[in-house]
């Protein structure tokens, strides 16, 4: 089944204990639709200037990827985002941003219209609300952060009434219900509208609330986390990819997609930028589910 | 198979966002025994004072527990800790320590020597050191904290090399091997000696660690964390007498004695003191251990 990822891209600087890489690809849509087209037909959706390698797009293109929705604007450079992270590298310290191309709103081709799964990447929440609009997919998953939790929380409710499924990290399910407990803010989300909430807590897994069931998931054991940039919309990527590839939302199809999401997220973090995520195949990711299935079998 | 622990008995004083209680029964061998008892016979030894209510003990007696072990001063008081825990509450905050009959090494019966397996809870690693050589068991566990890994490295080094299983949180593995990547730090304590290495991450679960598999644990998913005191020592006491019940140092053993580890904590941290796991049963027990087994269940 297709998937539609509306997103950012972006050209990065990113810091950590193991090095430092200048103006290297990167960007929501970007780790997106690396991880998805592993598993499924991707279709983009994001802005960039001319200064953003073409290259980056290649596993993509070459997985049967659709392109057709990468905006390129000539008088305006790509999204630019400088980070760094230190310590347990769970969280990035920003440094510099550089809005660009961002200031406009992605455009969705007509072909993407009615695509059976879609992700509204990290975006401001009115500009998630027309892409909703705009797509009108039969499944559609939304992400978040602390931003758009304070500046735009009308248009957040509103999105959550809309959506089938919602994706954020810990930090941010803890500000958007008041709730300290991961089991209660996951409950709590499900109220706000989504049918699916999963809650990211970087090295330390993600859950999965439904109003059925509830599922865990550890991080699959990378000894090398290199740089963290990408994990959750990687994660994301994985996820959705193959719960597209599976096709029906059922409760062992979830629980597997979340294991993929796992493993794209895992394959990101042990190197700087896109480039193990970019270079792996199916198979690797296979092996890898099969090691985290074996991982977490009591 | 019989099981002793070696560890310590306090009078607590907790608060926590969901209130304050004050004098109330805790201490590693008490959590401990309340977690293994319900598993097999336990054998405690440990030193208290006669302000210390005998009540406490009611549990573990009537499911066949030894108590021979209870030194009893008539002369000095029960140790003393006071703390509070605020925020997500994956840490307590020590208001106040008042050592008392800690001063003093517990003292092994004759009768608890030779024992399948033991627990030398957090004590000064010279205490375990003596312990270890007096119980003489077969298979040996211990605990330790930041304070031993500052002071007594040493000591801490010859324990590591004399005992089977290791148990200490993400805190003080990261403390004790220099390895910020829990992976990484899980693999380097087994270089120090130990067959078997459990991590524990508070609401994050836990890892266990061995030279032919590794497996990973989320924690059970309470929506009601009122009192994380004593969590860890439950942890160990539901993991080592599950262990104890079934006898052989297997894979499979391991894995579920973790998931029985990590019930017997989730029962803790639901009340304040020990009032919620001495208060339960094994079919209580049990029942979470399934819905722990679903709640992984890829």
């Amino acid at each position: 089944m297709t998937l539609t990822v509306v997103g950012s891209i972006g050209i990065d600087t990113v810091e950590t204990p193991f090095g430092k890489v200048e103006d290297v690809p990167g960007g929501s849509a970007l780790y997106f639709s690396l991880a998805a087209s592993h598993f499924t037909k991707v279709q983009v959706a994001a802005n960039l200037g001319t200064d953003f390698p073409e290259s980056a797009w290649n596993p993509v293109r070459s997985r049967g990827g659709d392109l057709n929705g990468l905006r390129v604007f000539e008088d305006q450079g790509t999204f630019r985002w400088s980070g760094s992270y230190m310590g347990d590298m769970n969280e990035a310290q920003t440094l510099l941003t550089e809005l660009n191309v961002l200031a406009e709103p992605p455009v969705v081709p007509a072909a993407y219209q009615g695509c059976s799964f879609a992700f509204l990447a990290n975006m401001g929440t009115d500009v998630q609300l027309r892409m909703l609009e705009e797509l009108k997919a039969d499944t559609v998953f939304a992400d978040t952060m602390n931003l758009w939790i304070d500046t735009q929380r009308e248009n957040l409710d509103e999105l959550l009434s809309k959506i089938d499924g919602f994706i954020l990290n810990d930090a941010e399910a803890r500000m958007l219900t008041g709730e300290t407990n991961l089991i209660r803010a996951g409950s709590a989300l499900l109220k706000m509208g989504p049918k699916i909430v999963i809650l990211k807590k970087g090295e330390h897994g993600a859950f999965l609330f439904t109003d059925n069931f509830h599922f865990a998931l550890p991080s699959y054991p990378t000894a090398r986390v290199v740089d963290p940039t990408g994990a959750g919309d990687s994660f994301a990527g994985g996820f959705l990819g193959s719960l597209a590839e599976m096709g029906e939302l059922k409760p062992d199809n979830l629980r597997r997609a979340m294991a993929y999401g796992t493993v794209a997220a895992s394959m990101t973090v042990e190197e700087f930028s896109t480039k193990a995520l970019a270079e792996c195949n199916r198979e690797a990711l296979d092996n890898r589910f099969s090691e985290l299935c074996d991982f977490v079998r009591i």
